[in-house]
């Protein structure tokens, strides 16, 4: 069993991916679990219904999405309604029985919703209207009766709250504790670079092999949205996921060249 | 088992309908599967998206939803990303464990792709890039493993073309289709007027009670949206529907009022 994780930054070849996704499925049985985001497509689309993008920074430097209720539903629209369908039809067309889901169907990701705590004017204020958190538990009897029965799960953010409300949570950290949930033996995370490059401006500066009691010293390394995928490694890798792949996502073949070693492989 | 569709137009009232079917579901057992359509939402959204809706009429007098790839990609937001996940936040939220499908994911709602023809200067002429048809074939095994295990299904068009595209399907008639195939004894459909009226300006104007042997001698009083529904009516009754009831989703407890014979029953 391997976690797939696609980006939904722009750049990234769909088709050729979900090609050699089906081929893996197909030929060689290999039983897959797909995560994907949205990002790109997010930021356009919320843009033309005039509600462009906002990222806040917490007070303790942390940053995030602004995610309000109608943030949220134009979240829904891109991730579960354009992406995630556009992968399953596309799927369907190569032969394989996708079914798309995302984290609050079926109670499939569950976890906190964080209290986003800003400064301003040298004050701390909560954000009370705000819905971004982070996963906690994975309904594994939901995705293994799925795969039982021969679906392939198609997994996309929002989480659901511990109070029952659609979160925005961060799709790299929810593909590592599905991979660890599964006790996959792999976490593959594709997106619109070649790994973890040493040098973000530098795609040849990649850095090609990581050890996993040394990813600490390498998070330096990562920026804006590696870090996130970095932080989903090392939880995976802490719960037990014997390696995490990063690879590109815009190549031919892009999961059996990562599984192959190309990209930044951590074990 | 019993089959419920609820209207996508406005008026109605989501809270007070999904209350009623959540104490339904838990207080008295009821198996359910809900099928809803987004109409309302879906012309707002896509005028706001620079591409307002668009009906075309057939040669053959049927009017239709003119659906290209990018109608289609907007339709994919608004059913399965906006209004699907709205309701399964809100079933999970009065306790339900809902979850969200449309008719692409696990082949759910397979059916025929039309050719839509038109008449232009006197001349037919079939409009090739349009995705609208007709469901034929449910995959009631996967509606069925879902409800054997605690899962409640809530699904929406689009549906899947047997050369595996998505198409735009009339969510009346896919929800007879799908209480037909699941041998339910009622299929109740929900929408934004009491049932079917004899002036369709009048609301005191309401068909209480229909045959089903003489539901052709009403088609008469069916006027635009309301034709699919007594279409779908009918299709469900001639396959084994033992009831269908037209109520009115604006009321409280519509569902419950519709099974006690409040609306248009034909049976």
């Amino acid at each position: 069993m391997i976690v797939i994780k696609v980006g939904g930054a722009l750049g990234i070849n769909y088709d050729l991916f979900l090609q050699d996704l089906a081929g893996l499925v197909k030929n060689k049985n290999q039983e897959i679990v797909l995560v994907h985001g949205g990002s790109g497509e997010l930021n356009e689309i919320s843009t033309k219904l005039g509600k462009p993008p906002k990222m806040v920074t917490s007070a303790s430097g942390h940053v995030s999405r602004r995610t309000d209720k109608e943030t949220l539903e134009i979240f829904n629209m891109v991730l579960c309604g354009k992406m995630n369908k556009m992968i399953v039809e596309k799927l369907q067309q190569l032969g394989v029985n996708a079914i798309g889901l995302s984290g609050i169907d079926g109670r499939l990701l569950v976890g906190k919703r964080k209290n986003i705590i800003i400064v301003e004017d040298g004050k701390k204020k909560i954000i009370r209207d705000d819905y971004t958190g982070k996963i906690e538990e994975v309904n594994v009897d939901l995705i293994r009766l799925l795969l039982g029965n021969g679906f392939m799960p198609v997994i996309t953010p929002p989480g659901l709250s511990y109070e029952n409300e659609a979160i925005n949570v961060d799709g790299d950290r929810a593909a590592a504790i599905i991979a660890s949930s599964l006790k996959a033996e792999a976490l593959v995370i594709l997106s619109n670079i070649p790994g973890l490059l040493k040098d973000v401006d530098d795609e040849s500066s990649l850095i090609k092999e990581i050890n996993k009691e040394e990813i600490d010293d390498y998070m330096q390394f990562a920026k804006k949205r590696m870090k996130k995928k970095v932080m989903g490694a090392t939880e995976a890798l802490n719960q037990g996921v014997q390696k995490v792949i990063f690879g590109d996502a815009r190549i031919e073949n892009p999961i059996t060249k990562a599984l192959e070693g190309q990209g930044t492989v951590i074990q």
